[in-house]
């Protein structure tokens, strides 16, 4: 069953890119739509991404069946710990936070009923902030990851699955570790590395740069507040992940200063292949 | 004046491209076509890239006003050395390899009139490679490097300006040691590190990624011969780039093992901002 009434807590790209998907997909859902700027609402309210706004976090919750945290996941522990009174028992909380151990830990202390919390992460989105980005067909066609635990109520996971795939999404099981672990390589990691590609450039390296450029560094213009948390929140597997890139540059540093031609070609080539794969 | 005759040496993405441009823009310019497989030059013929093949390169150049070569630039040596003397006095040759500074050098030692070659830069392209990918427009409002040195006859390089300006690209002048040294910052650098970052990958990751990690990565699939001829002729600018990256990444993780929150969002503001001004 879709859900009747959902609550979308910070109405940004991903949060207006879900009131906007339910909106067209299930014609009799409510949404209700949490935000701290009364202009971000009143945006969200004329773009017709929520039906209801509301500045205080309880009353958002109120009577949902399903809670999405949408905000910074920084954020989130506040967040959690003032909604849990204001949850019904039948209520399912999910998030679209890009990491998911801490928030899982977070959801399963500060809930009153914490079995009915589900992380999710729908891999979608742009460099692009707020609900003036939003689209309805964000999702369509993405991955989502959910990442239950041992506690999971089965039904609530289930019901946040069906929920992602109303939005088209394709959905797979993670442990809450291993997500934080992949994601690190497979986002966090080229989130940082196209940062520090933007920051050794010259102004004259920019002002020649090519499409090849733009493309690989277009992440990095990516909110510097969401990407923080993003970095500190998954510190360990980030730090692991930088080692092993590191590694991987060493590598060619020491293939180029030896003029090792035919070993450089077979790195590239294989990781040509790879990426042509995907 | 537009060229009468031009002589495109290698007529894969950029050749193909120069030629089907051409061909928009001067209706009267005949296109001589040199490749050394015939498959290629047919399906030049037939896109209408070129309007004579050639597999031998002294024939390709002959009568020709304007001389382009389009292969990786690992055989410009070889082709400079075969077609010097095929050459008339007035004909100007120009090339449109990544790197600069060998290029020059050898066509400085290796033609018969050096002072007539201007090496040029188009920076455009894409990580396609062959003639079916060529497009008209593939140059138009991108930009194009023109390296002249001391020796350069200036009406030359003056016709080899207007000539890319003709394909509609902007056009400057760089040193060719100046070019190598912003070029392996601003494209061989991302190409390196993007080969990286495929190359470290669990399966798993790549099942996962989102359109970020596409973007990011999207160079790394480009040819793998051509990118190794860059590389090695690049090597000490790539190198130099490549130990600034580390010094940069480094210092990230010393951030992130510190939790220096407030210093990673500083810098991560510094690079979104420097990202979002191109």
């Amino acid at each position: 069953m879709p859900p009747k009434r959902i609550s979308i807590l910070g109405v940004g790209l991903l949060g207006g890119s879900i009131g906007l998907a339910m909106r067209s997909i299930v014609k009799d859902c409510k949404i209700n739509g949490y935000g701290h700027r009364q202009s971000t609402l009143d945006a969200s309210l004329r773009l017709g991404a929520i039906d209801q706004a509301f500045t205080d976090l309880k009353a958002a919750v109120q009577g949902c069946d399903l809670v999405i945290l949408c905000t910074p996941v920084g954020l989130f522990s506040g967040i959690l710990t003032q909604i849990s009174d204001a949850l019904s028992p039948e209520a399912i909380v999910t998030d679209v936070g890009s990491t998911k151990q801490s928030v899982v830990e977070s959801a399963g202390k500060l809930l009153k009923y914490p079995d009915r919390f589900v992380g999710s992460h729908p891999i979608a989105g742009s460099e692009k902030r707020g609900v003036e980005h939003a689209r309805a067909d964000l999702f369509r066609g993405a991955h989502c990851i959910l990442t239950p635990v041992a506690s999971t109520d089965p039904k609530a996971l289930e019901e946040v699955e069906e929920f992602w795939k109303l939005l088209h999404m394709r959905t797979s099981r993670l442990a809450p570790d291993e997500h934080d672990r992949i994601l690190a390589e497979v986002s966090h990691l080229p989130h940082a590395v196209a940062a520090a590609i933007v920051a050794i450039q010259s102004e004259k390296g920019l002002s020649l740069c090519g499409p090849g450029f733009r493309d690989a560094t277009r992440i990095a213009a990516g909110d510097a507040g969401l990407w923080r948390d993003i970095f500190i929140d998954n510190r360990a597997s980030l730090l692991s992940s930088l080692r092993r890139l590191r590694e991987e540059l060493d590598q060619l540093i020491r293939r180029l200063d030896q003029d090792e031609s035919a070993a450089i070609e077979r790195w590239l080539e294989a990781a040509a292949q790879r990426r042509r794969n995907i």
